[in-house]
């Protein structure tokens, strides 16, 4: 059976992502790292997701990069802004985070020899990390099948990220097409312990207007009612 | 003064390549990595190197990617081997971990405000692994541009990597005209707790042969004599 790693950090995209993976047929291995950021929940809920998608390992790296500092995620110096609709690159950026978490699961997907590494990107209802677009993501293949054994021996692996496209909304009715239950991910930047959402970060409001645009139930659990 | 990052692993090169920065008038941020590798003794070589050479900070990351397995560097069940000639890739080759390095080098780079990134690698004494090769530094390269605020907003981080065409000798040539004291560092893939070398896998044939055509007095020590 073909394998494929999935980066699942427990939010809407990765699991719809896992579900994706699943649907296409492949074995799963899903890879969540604990970096640092400053709501565990959502590893908390990557495991339970794991586990009801029938992954067949779930492996959870511990990445210190939150002691470089520099982002709102980890830094317990930068707090976590409210959702204002800007086009720049915000302070919860995580420099060079899809690279790292790339990287790792290219080193991964060589070990185990998985086909594919799916990752839940989007480059429509972002946050305007420069790490979610797909020049971004082409580059990032040019240079895996250039520094993997995999690749020089011609059968790279295959970077694959399925939400790249979509918005959202088209991401949630995907997903909802496919059997996963949203309330299960948590997507929040600041959920607290028991993953109920603050509804106001960025990552809540395009989560919200996502439900809303699919006209599917929101089973997102807030933790304030603003 | 500008900064760089050096990726540091207490080995002949690596250490010749922060010599390198730092008489190009670079203000040196050191980064090893703890990564779950046989020998640690490099570790401290790394320590007592960043210091003589008066970096500003030595960052050691714990990464527990020997975890994953696949490589006879981390792997208690692989042995490394004595050294062949081969030109194949060999089994202490570990899965993207020049990716993994460098893309951590990239995270930290953007957040201390870093113009360039160095690391040691060669394409010509070389192990035979594809991501010491050029071809593979600049498809890093545009990744990393594509990948980060820094390159987005029109000032790239260089990856620099001085010693990439040189060979052995000429890199000791280098670092022994720069000053640098080679018996500090360890560069044996099995190196004993106090930096003793075996003398026999392709990490030290490569090193004894490089010190001998430079021509300069070779100051490794080693564990057994063969």
């Amino acid at each position: 059976m073909k394998k494929a790693i999935v980066l699942l950090s427990g939010g809407l995209d990765s699991s719809t992502c896992l579900a994706i993976a699943k649907a296409a047929g492949f074995s799963c291995y899903a890879l969540s790292f604990s970096y640092g950021q400053k709501q565990s929940s959502e590893l908390v809920a990557a495991e339970k997701i794991a586990q009801r998608l029938g992954c067949q390992h779930h492996q959870i790296i511990d990445l210190p990069i939150g002691q470089l500092g520099g982002s709102a995620l980890t830094d317990p110096q930068i707090a976590v802004p409210a959702y204002t609709g800007s086009e720049a690159i915000p302070v919860t950026y995580v420099p060079a985070r899809n690279t790292i978490f790339l990287s790792i699961a290219l080193g991964w997907a060589e070990i185990i020899e998985a086909e594919a590494i799916f990752l839940g990107i989007s480059a429509v209802d972002y946050s305007g990390y420069p790490d979610c677009r797909p020049e971004y993501l082409a580059a990032f293949q040019a240079m895996a099948n250039l520094a993997t054994k995999a690749g020089v021996e011609g059968s790279p692996i295959r970077i694959e990220a399925p939400l790249i496209h979509l918005s959202k909304a088209q991401t949630i009715a995907l997903g909802h097409s496919l059997g996963l239950d949203y309330g299960m991910t948590v997507s929040c930047y600041q959920a607290n312990l028991e993953g109920l959402a603050c509804g106001v970060c960025d990552s809540c409001e395009l989560r919200k207007r996502g439900f809303e645009q699919a006209e599917v139930a929101d089973p997102t659990k807030y933790a304030t009612y603003l």
